[in-house]
């Protein structure tokens, strides 16, 4: 499983038939003057782990390939990429060209290309990834997978904006939704959990980190998602301000003379909790509102607000909720934010249990108060493993066609 | 009651005591080379209505007041504006200054001036009616009634955006919410209605005509609306695309190289039904969907399907609602978004009863399915009679003072 982003690679390696990860890392700093690699070697014990870090230039993506290779090599996880079953690359969007994931020839990295201009800060360097790869390995497989193919079921009343008809058709301008992989690991698990058919399963995921969306999920396929043609809409983010009066932009415009550019990164990088608090970081976010600094308090209390609403509006969007799932870096872990999201929530059937909310157990967990349908679960996610298996699927399918 | 707009002023005239309309008008096209008034008098009987209409060229606002002038003592309304008690105006945007309607002095005027960048369409042509009424008729008090006051109680996590807290503090950028008039008086409608103090009673109210918001309203006070610090945000309207991914505006200027105006423009004057359609009528609009055009159909679901999932968010924010408040022109007319935008809502105790909400009844009624808690109402606004109201209270509270 391959992550390439503009300056850094991150990689697992995984075991074809058990999904084991057999060793993970990452290259970063790519470019710069120093360069770093972090590798970990899974030992045979589940608590066996060896860690190993370098540092040293790394001139460009290429070399950051060899250098993950030669560590594979003398670690002695593989000998040589021909022993790779595939590789299996996220690509951020897909646009609507993507449904699913697809093997990687000329003609699909053509169409990732031709995708640029709605993610030019994501897809070059995907591409850049899967160019790399298929020059390091020729004789492997690549198979792409899309962050935005789980959403690709919305429907259009959903997924259109109210903006004249030819900005979608000549512009492709719609929502598309990212964090599809993550969306769909934890739905699936929550559906065994819950033992439903995954076609009979509603739910509302909350995949929350650093970025941050929700999707509404009704019998097992993507109905409506939080973020829009961009990850920038949605929920309040580290450092995006999610949902926003399109018409401030102009505002800003006139009164500060600022340019579009430095509104674009005004929007995604100092805004959000960033821009509320001073910080980005939830876990001092946390500390720091549980010591009374009022900034930060109200950056949680803006988040979880945020939250809460779009959970109401997805209820409204389903009718039956099955499960209400958290998910990704706070979801699993910042207990203060679910008891914020949840509060008030228990007239909807989505109370949780303090005592097991604050609980600091790591896995799949409940959380509901009582014992209505409706349950609410934590579940960390794993799109690492989803890009693997997704992956071997391809093959699959692509050899049972052969 | 005055409504100054850029080229046309809107009146009605109360009597005091009863608060009957004893006769209404507007003067059309101020500026145009040809104006047109029509004045409406009430006659004693209650079906009793005259109505006289002429074309002439009105130069500007101070000419269409003599008209009116001159029209209310041609029919024997009143013969001098000494006989007027007081005149209240309605004015767009009071920003975080005005929480209630106030006598108007130099101060109050400096003030609605000072907010003109806020509201840069309305303000300027409210303040020319105020102006012009003031010279007009000196002796006379005037009063101004803000559309955003009844917003003012929204909480700070609820009014600000996640953005730096410098935008706020230095340029006021904030929700403000409009319509305010239309939500207060509807929710007090409802209160009696439903014969519950309105310090105890919790309303999902919408206003929905060509412009369209919804108010979440707890204990009498609005806790949360969907238009934002412009009337743009929000519900999908006739010709405003309402919410929107913000990065939307980003990629358009650089892949259309349209400018800030042009966009600006884009998003308020073509977009919103108009762009999904063609169309921003909604009687047409429903016309053609029964007749199978697909994009009314599409519009009508995109219009409801937004509505939904803000009455969805408002419930997660209110925990429990008393009432479900249809108002304004589609609201009150149009039962087909009625009955989509209640469609699948049964489940959280918002089904509506067809034959109930297909009766071609006037005034107000309900609409839901059974005997649960949560009624859903129809209540037609009188956005003309709270600004009546509230500068009679005004006057009052005054006089009490004095």
């Amino acid at each position: 499983m391959l992550n390439s982003g503009s300056s850094s690679i991150k990689y697992q390696l995984f075991d074809m038939d058990s999904l084991a990860v057999l060793a993970s890392g990452m290259v970063e700093r790519i470019g710069e003057a120093q360069g770093h690699i972090i590798h970990k070697v899974r030992g045979s014990g589940s608590e066996d782990e060896k860690t190993i870090r370098r540092s040293l230039p790394v001139a460009d993506h290429r070399q950051g390939f060899e250098l993950m290779g030669q560590i594979l090599s003398e670690t002695g996880a593989i000998r040589h990429t021909s022993e790779l079953a595939a590789m299996g690359h996220r690509v951020v969007h897909g646009g609507e060209k993507f449904q699913a994931p697809v093997i990687i020839t000329e003609e699909v990295m053509e169409t990732i290309r031709g995708l640029i201009p709605l993610a030019p800060l994501h897809n070059p360097a995907n591409l850049t990834g899967i160019q790399v790869a298929r020059e390091y390995a020729p004789e492997v497989r690549q198979v792409a997978v899309f962050d935005t193919a789980f959403h690709q079921t919305i429907p259009e009343h959903a997924y259109l904006y109210a903006l004249p008809r030819s900005l979608y058709e000549k512009l492709q301008v719609r929502r598309y939704g990212f964090h599809g992989t993550s969306h769909f690991f934890v739905a699936k698990e929550a559906a065994v959990h819950l033992g439903r058919d995954f076609s009979d399963t509603n739910l509302i995921t909350l995949h929350l980190g650093n970025g941050a969306s929700i999707a509404a999920i009704k019998n097992g396929r993507c109905v409506d998602t939080s973020m829009g043609m961009t990850p920038l809409a949605g929920l309040i983010m580290g450092t995006r301000c999610g949902d926003l009066d399109p018409a401030i932009i102009f505002y800003l415009a006139r009164e500060t003379g600022m340019g579009l550019q430095e509104l674009d990164a005004l929007l995604n990088h100092d805004s959000g909790l960033k821009g509320i608090c001073g910080d980005n970081d939830m876990r001092r976010i946390t500390e720091c509102a549980a010591q009374g600094d009022v900034h930060a308090e109200l950056a949680l209390d803006m988040f979880c607000y945020r939250i809460r609403k779009y959970i109401g509006s997805y209820l409204a969007v389903l009718g039956r909720v099955d499960a209400l799932v958290f998910t990704g870096g706070i979801g699993e872990n910042a207990a203060i934010v679910r008891e914020k999201v949840c509060f008030g929530l228990a007239a909807l059937g989505m109370g949780i249990a303090r005592e097991k909310n604050l609980a600091a157990t790591k896995g799949l967990r409940e959380l509901q108060q009582d014992d209505g349908p409706l349950k609410v679960l934590v579940i960390p996610t794993n799109e690492e493993l989803e890009i693997a298996r997704q992956t071997i699927d391809v093959l699959l399918r692509r050899a049972s066609c052969d």
